[in-house]
């Protein structure tokens, strides 16, 4: 394990609390969580598209998914300090109304529970009661605060179901900014599955998890800036799964497409005022280094800053196929991602490894 | 104007010959060219999501269009000294069957005369008649070898209408194969009107065009990649616009996520033989330098090579809004992005520039 000086932090890293595994093994439509006989090992379907019969369906649930002893197994084994936790998607976005708020503080309460079992080595990202309406999401933002672990929210592209552009969000977004509780901006709806073409079974998930994911966080957080949440809402910081999916590498394109939209310039909302797309990398995003590639990587440092980028695993997904590596290939390649970008033991690599989000995310008791 | 000993040359520049222009303005259904009274002025219309009443339906149609003397004009402007120019979208994609095959010979023949008009200036990529059955398409293959100006085909992303891994392509990517003719894959279809939500238009152009366009290129290539088009035809050359939409900074995305597919272990498709996202970056891809940003043209270069990129303008597309600068913004930003990713004169840069379109292409007479 590294040193107290230079900690190692995963921020991207999710958790299934018992009691969210119970809710979707009731369940019989996604998202739901059944074994698929004739094997009688549980499977969790998460997306429309992998919800067919096929080898491809859904994926294994272990211990991995529900068990805090088997996340902090997995830290030891990958020398990881400290792992900021988070409901995986998708989150409560599904509940009724009327159980949203309580299903949020049991699960808040559960999550701050169990980083409360080893001290300083868990805290976690909140779960936004978002289907139970304005003033139950506020209320359980201000519960968030006094709640010992908790360092931010993890939120998917929908919003309130009309995305994250939508005006009626803003209460929401200034009442994190007000609370100083940043974003875990994360996918899940991907694309329709229309865009993959007729042969995308033949490719397992790979279209969907590789390419639909990335687009979908990027264009939410496009939509965010084209609405002018930036404007309005001047220190929301937003953490970005995947490296921002595309948007270090597409942010050029899209300003270049802002500054010759001949609608935009008719409605003057072009001209001074308004925050470039590299304006808001820079002052109010924050990006995970889980980008699979040196290539990713030293792209969102150049964008966003290197004091702005954050070590994350997705874990416990992607393990290895063969189910007996010690060490996840999928952890590796973003080590060795950060030390190729970065080199092995700048002040830069520590940001990245760790430092960026102990100093972002306080994360010390 | 360069020096021929450095020449810059655009490789990303479109033209809609005059007997193209015609054929549009004869449509009543996208693409089409018509006037919206009380406007007299010609407007083109090529997407679904451009095809409503508002400010931003289709975009202004001017001489820079059709009249390769503007187009020369434009090269003059920017210091371009060989421009490969290439029938805009959507190409021939929607010919009637009977009409494709001489519709392709025409195109392509004048084309290839206006290239005549400036020696050693204008070079071309042809347009393939992909609605007129195998073997037309493979005479016309055939065909452009012969015409002297000719050095490649533009593509679009649909193929014979089931996309680019469609089995029934690959006679057609081994005749290009054969003929040492590269494919310059270019976007059209962008992705369903769905994906944006329901503010889009309050946008104008920009989300459809920043982001579906690059993806659209992103998913083609990623599908020719997981159906084994570059094991099959391993010496296909593809030179992908705007930087190949977002595969620089998504391949080590797109590698885990092949490397952890459990479907794909399954029948057999991972392990030896596979040509990785990687090789095919460095072996057979090529990307213009369409990426608007320092950030992006540096993460194109690590990921196929500082000999793989080529300069491009889009030119007639993103003109200033004013209609008064000398020089465009948008082929400047392409500029100044290669100069800060590669140095000022830099043998990369000269590459970046004109070098590497000059020996990939053999632009000499």
């Amino acid at each position: 394990m590294a040193t107290s000086k230079s900690p190692i932090v995963d921020i991207h890293t999710h958790v299934y609390p018992p009691s969210y595994i119970s809710l979707l093994k009731s369940r019989t439509s996604i998202p739901y969580i059944r074994s698929f006989p004739p094997s009688s090992s549980l499977r969790l379907v998460i997306l429309p598209a992998e919800d067919t019969e096929s080898t491809s369906r859904g994926r294994p649930v272990g211990a991995e998914y529900y068990d805090i002893n088997e996340k902090v197994k997995f830290m030891d084994t990958h020398s990881i300090d400290i792992s900021v936790i988070s409901l995986a998607n998708p989150w409560l976005d599904w509940v009724p109304q009327s159980e949203a708020a309580q299903a949020a503080r049991d699960l808040n309460d559960e999550v701050d529970a169990e980083c409360a079992k080893f001290p300083g080595r868990l805290f976690a990202f909140g779960t936004l009661p978002l289907s139970g309406g304005l003033e139950v999401i506020v209320q359980e933002i201000e519960r968030l605060k006094g709640l010992k672990y908790m360092r931010g929210v993890i939120l998917g592209t929908t919003g309130l179901g009309k995305g994250l552009d939508d005006p009626e969000l803003l209460p929401i977004f200034k009442a994190l900014q007000d609370a100083k509780l940043p974003i875990f901006l994360h996918p899940h709806y991907g694309l329709p599955g229309s865009v993959w073409g007729e042969r995308t079974s033949d490719y397992g998930h790979v279209l969907p998890l590789a390419l639909g994911f990335p687009l979908e966080t990027t264009i939410a957080v496009t939509r965010m800036i084209l609405s002018g949440v930036f404007e309005k809402v001047p220190d929301l910081e937003m953490i970005l799964a995947h490296s921002g999916g595309t948007l270090p590498f597409l942010a050029g394109r899209i300003e270049s497409c802002i500054e010759h939209d001949a609608h935009l310039k008719a409605e003057g909302k072009l001209g001074k005022g308004r925050k470039t797309v590299w304006d808001v990398l820079k002052k109010n995003i924050y990006l995970d280094a889980v980008v699979y590639s040196e290539v990713g990587l030293k792209a969102a440092v150049h964008a966003s800053g290197e004091d702005r980028v954050m070590f994350g695993t997705d874990h416990p997904f992607f393990p290895p196929l063969e189910g007996e590596g010690e060490k996840w290939a999928s952890v590796e390649t973003n080590y060795v991602a950060i030390k190729g970008a970065l080199g092995d033991a700048t002040e830069e690599a520590k940001g990245a490894l760790g430092g960026n989000a102990v100093r972002v995310l306080n994360l010390a008791l």
